[in-house]
């Protein structure tokens, strides 16, 4: 397979690439990705294996790239039937999701959102607006068993270039829905719906059973928290019990302990 | 109190704070670094409040910032003696350490390193590069009641700007402690030292007692984990038990996990 050059500003496709590294409006109705790295990459390549294969149509590659990174853009784009595309670095820059990256990128299309399962574990983001922290929530969710995350009105798109990166391959094993307002939430789950709240609820460590059945763990943005819509639809609050002297966890950290204390609880049959 | 009215670029005070922001070397050199935001400036007059006033000689506004911002800065000077600066938004966003920051900063004073200390709790920062998640574990381990924080060779400086946004205050309520090699670590430390380590060792969840003493956690950085002079050190590895279909957890989530792991168990009695 030999790669395309492409040398042009004016190149169609490298407009289109630049559009969906910046404009998450225009990645959404395009409904394609940036993946950027060696990593996103390979975990792409083992999601095919599992036969979860995300769409991969062209996989760029800059002319600065090392060899194995060449070599790895080359199997990417084999396996996946992509277009690959060899750029100058400078045009290769223009689009890449990161500075200083490795020289090698994908465009991804964008798997069609999932339904919310009645009895399955979901992570639910409400109005989490940084990409980055989302992409991180959504890993930290899928190694704890948490494979649905739905995100509620004003949260990030999840698959923005960023949140991808931070996923670190976690998007490929999720089952990802956008744009659930809380009370579609309640409409389509049965289990439990926990918010975590710093402003008050039960101990999370100390609290009886919760993780008997189906969890659904709201988390809410940093500052304002939980929001009021997504209180209203919550069975039970939770509050982590920090220590006196800190204010607050940010929530990457907050969805970590409760969504590990309820693995904790599970692995060891506690509940 | 009047604030001095800077609109050149030549100014000395100017150049010292962008330095200051963008260079991690001279802000070691100067012992100072920058605090951005209402947040932390409410934070260090809290910190004032309990009697751990770090030091302020400057508090510096933007032109362009509202009257409550400006109010603020003039209270922060006032309590911490300081000379406040007021100056045009395009001075002030050459040295400020955000985008579109509410235009509110102050040059601080950084504290005297500590001393480890014989039988108190610390987080291990093992190769840490990136300040703003070594600055998001500061504060993740003053919430779980670690408030000595150790740094090893190859982490960020945990007083740079960008660390110390990311400890949204915790800074303040901390004991931090840079270039602290793993031997010596174990020279001056007589608690427990656990490795969190992704390769292998006891479940987090199913282990025997480990938090009845001193603890001291060792977190690795994403990609090559713990060293291998940090393993030689630790008394114990354990490992999360996460999904297997996940590869790993990012480091912030790992150390929010282990930590509240440990106060969980102390809150309890069950060691």
């Amino acid at each position: 397979m030999t790669p395309q050059w492409i040398e042009s500003d004016a190149n169609p496709k490298v407009k289109r690439w630049k559009r969906l590294c910046h404009d998450a409006r225009f990645l959404r109705r395009e409904g394609s990705t940036l993946l950027e790295g060696d990593h996103l990459l390979a975990s792409a390549l083992e999601a095919l294996g599992r036969g979860e294969a995300p769409e991969i149509p062209a996989v760029m590659v800059s002319d600065a790239a090392a060899g194995p990174v060449r070599a790895l853009a080359l199997k990417t784009a084999e396996c996946f039937h992509s277009g690959l595309f060899l750029l100058p670095a400078r045009l290769y820059d223009e689009f890449s999701p990161v500075e200083h990256g490795i020289g090698l990128a994908a465009e991804m299309k964008i798997p069609p959102s999932g339904e919310l399962c009645r009895d399955a574990d979901i992570l639910y983001l409400d109005g989490i607006q940084d990409a980055g922290n989302a992409g991180t929530l959504i890993r930290t969710a899928v190694a704890a068993g948490f494979r649905t995350i739905a995100a509620g009105p004003r949260t990030a798109g999840l698959w923005t270039p960023k949140a991808v990166r931070s996923g670190m391959g976690a998007h490929f094993g999720a089952k990802l829905i956008e744009n659930v307002a809380p009370e579609a939430l309640k409409a389509h789950f049965d289990g439990l719906i926990a918010a975590a709240d710093a402003r008050g609820g039960e101990d999370l460590f100390r609290s009886g059973p919760f993780a008997g059945g189906a969890v659904c763990w709201v988390m809410g943005a940093e500052g304002p928290g939980v929001s009021e819509a997504a209180l209203a639809v919550a069975d039970r609050r939770f509050l982590i019990p920090i220590a006196p002297e800190c204010e607050s966890l940010n929530v990457g950290a907050a969805a970590a302990v409760c969504l590990f204390e309820t693995r904790r609880r599970r692995l060891l049959g506690v509940f």
